[in-house]
């Protein structure tokens, strides 16, 4: 066999539906429902097409002067990645021994899991209470087949807010919990733009050891498809994802929009409060109608209906057109994850929802 | 430690210098010296940014149909990666074992080696004649430190032509050669529009077993900036690098500039014909003054200058703010890498050399 056995193994990552139906209600993926700063279609317009053919800028010299200044750091604590998804391949290679483990909590990213299997070490999961709320402790290690302490965990994924869920653990909790972990802690905050704290300082302290901060531009900035995320840590680790990376991994037209964007915060707040008024609106009527929907502070929802099986929910809203994510499992399965959209995006869900789930 | 050993260990991969001067002769990094089709303009003109805030196709589907109608295949034996860097970096996790080996020409591009220590496995060397022609075996296996077998090579990275010496082994050399071995080739074609041959029929044949071809859109097409390598194989190599690959690893905007450069294979072989005859200029002036000049099919020299040490060069003609590469090295240090540029940048180095390089 020319293929490695673990990646014969491997069962992909699939992504959430595209759907390709013009006029889909499209809440499923977490996408921005608001268009990126015009700053970036200026600095698109404005992009000299010629300058193409030379090699883009290795370390993205610009953003990272950026990121330093927006978070009060040095340029040599940041890192910027081909979507955060690369910093997470990266870490993965630059942070775990082939004889440690990944871990994550339970339920979380389901891509996790995944990348544990494509880096070809044990994955790991930290249960949620069943409230999804954190008790504050990592599992440090797997358990060996015969029950004794197995593979130690030296990459902790913790996503705040956390998702599908949704849920905000303080930053208080998550800086005593790196202070006991041995291995190195990194924040994935995806989300933490449409909450109201963030675990940045922790990562830019000086005492910082262990801890690394991730974001993207995918959610709170809109830009899902140009692939840019960035990640601010102690010296050693970045500069150990510097070591292991592709020799060009952003390329320039994406260095280019992804300043601008970093340049206009107060489009992207503008977009963030409108979905978090959204947020609440809808949220409070999947309650008042006998939803459960635990507290977000992300761009979606994670609620379990009043009468119908999410399942079934989850595909008669898909043949109406309207596309949210349904999650199988035991701890997952009886719930929808529902982007926040537009208000009238939200309106189409609700009027389909108040027809589909009844007694 | 937070990091594993062998990042550690690792020297990261050097690119070549991007120098920030203006008007700098720049003919170190293998760049075409003109711009990329005016439909990649067109392409970027007319790119929605509000698109931006959706997730790009995960699977290229454009792209790939497009590459499968040029070489007469089908897209499921297409993969596309930003840059074809990262194809060899999915190529190293998915088709070589923890305990195998990467092995490739020797020289060739010395990122492989990098990739093989950031792989965490040997490289293997199989080395060029002396004038740098292959002799059509390869190297199967590492040597142990107890001089028996060791690791075997599982994947070979074969230039073609070849960099840094522009050489060009015949297909049916490598035919010959892959079919005795038990690894994956993988056949880096990023010169082979500057070249009379090619090996995607290899590739695409219906009997093709452990035949990988790769291109780049840095060279031809002018794209360096933009991240773009495609390679074509057997569905099951092809499949693996599907499963190992980020979710989303080529963005938005890459997608559509790539498919309009695609799109107009006419401007690429009018700027490739026009490189070739410089190349010949270039090649046929310097061989007229005592260098020794390695036949070249890419859009860059190898050559041995008549009378001062190829590093002294490098460094008075970077002085002089012209750019070309120098690799320390039994095999190249007394050679320096010119890349084609245009007549007028050709004429300049020419000019500097004729001063420069004197009894």
């Amino acid at each position: 066999m020319m293929t490695t056995k673990s990646v014969r193994r491997l069962a992909p990552y699939t992504p959430g539906e595209q759907p390709k139906t013009a006029g889909a209600v499209k809440l499923n993926t977490n996408e921005n429902p608001y268009p990126p700063s015009p700053a970036c279609a200026a600095a698109l317009a404005g992009f000299d097409p010629a300058s193409l053919r030379k090699y883009p800028d290795p370390v993205f010299s610009a953003i990272r002067a950026r990121v330093a200044m927006m978070w009060k750091t040095v340029p040599e604590r940041v890192f910027v990645g081909n979507g955060s998804d690369e910093i997470l391949t990266l870490a993965a290679k630059a942070f775990v021994e082939d004889d440690e483990a990944i871990g994550s909590l339970d339920p979380s990213y389901s891509l996790y899991k995944t990348l544990a299997a494509i880096r070809d070490v044990p994955f790991v999961p930290t249960p949620l209470d069943d409230d999804f709320a954190w008790n504050g402790r990592i599992t440090e290690s797997a358990t060996a087949a015969d029950g004794r302490k197995g593979a130690a965990v030296s990459l902790f994924l913790l996503t705040n807010p956390n998702a599908p869920t949704g849920a905000f653990a303080p930053v208080a909790k998550i800086a005593a919990a790196a202070k006991k972990f041995k291995g190195v802690v990194l924040v994935d905050e995806a989300y933490a733009d449409f909450a109201t704290e963030n675990c940045v300082q922790l990562a830019t302290s000086a005492g910082c050891r262990n801890v690394v901060v991730m974001r993207t531009l995918s959610k709170s900035f809109s830009l899902a498809g140009l692939r840019v995320g960035y990640c601010i840590g102690p010296k050693p680790l970045i500069e150990a994802l510097y070591k292991v990376k592709d020799s060009y991994n952003v390329d320039a037209i994406a260095q280019a929009v992804a300043l601008a964007a970093l340049g206009d915060l107060k489009w992207m707040r503008s977009n963030v409060a409108k979905v978090r008024r959204t947020r609440q609106r809808l949220s409070e009527t999947l309650t008042r109608r006998g939803w459960d929907v635990v507290p977000s502070e992300s761009n979606f929802l994670f609620a379990r209906p009043a009468y119908r099986p999410a399942k079934e929910l989850f595909q008669e809203l898909r043949e109406r057109g309207i596309f949210v994510r349904y999650f199988p499992g035991a701890r997952t399965g009886d719930r929808l994850r529902i982007t926040v959209g537009t208000d009238n995006e939200t309106d189409a869900l609700l009027a389909a929802l108040a027809e589909l789930d009844t007694p």
